[in-house]
């Protein structure tokens, strides 16, 4: 069963945060997903995957990046899929992951900094 | 004098992590600046700076939206400030705060998903 994604659930993002000011529910929403991107490994393991052939890859293919051991790695992505970032879907042996690309877009979209420095 | 913006420093971040894998440096520095919009009222602060009229804010311009002390408020802004995302510049009496577009915009550039899912 899929994860439900909060931040699709609100259309919390699709404003940029320069545009007009986020409501609390919005700052607490979208400071989740920057929760989980705040730590190096995960950033990583989210490129990782984003831009792997086919846009999904199991853990098999991400390990070998990482001085880490395996439960580590998998807790780091146990959190990814929990923030709504990356979705888990297991085929026979492994567990392959993708990122939920409608939510990077609307982070992207919510960080153009927009009219900044313009409007008077 | 200005504090050295880290991103600005070494481009980390004008790839999309969804184009190719970040390097374990880009994502130290990414990182830093996620986990300083990790926190709701951070980016509250961020985003009423940034839409505010002028786009600058001067603290009391943002205190009357949050239901904390001005000292809490000063410790949100000195982390947004020390990330690099913020500018602060004392005139007068008080300090007037403004965003760094171009970290917002680099920000925003490295989120956009690209082909996560299309390329074989």
């Amino acid at each position: 069963m899929p994860k439900q994604l909060p931040i699709t659930a609100t259309g919390a993002c699709c404003s940029p945060l320069a545009r007009e000011p986020l409501s609390a529910d919005q700052a607490v929403e979208l400071s989740q997903l920057f929760k989980a991107m705040s730590d190096p490994v995960r950033l990583r393991l989210l490129s990782l995957i984003a831009s792997h052939a086919g846009g999904e890859a199991c853990v098999c293919d991400l390990t070998d990046a990482f001085d880490l051991t395996g439960p580590t790695i998998s807790h780091h992505l146990k959190v990814l899929r929990e923030s709504g970032l990356i979705t888990g879907e297991r085929r026979g042996t492994w567990i392959y992951y993708r990122v939920h690309p409608e939510v990077l877009a609307r982070l992207s979209a919510v960080l153009v900094p927009g009219n900044t420095g313009v409007l008077a």
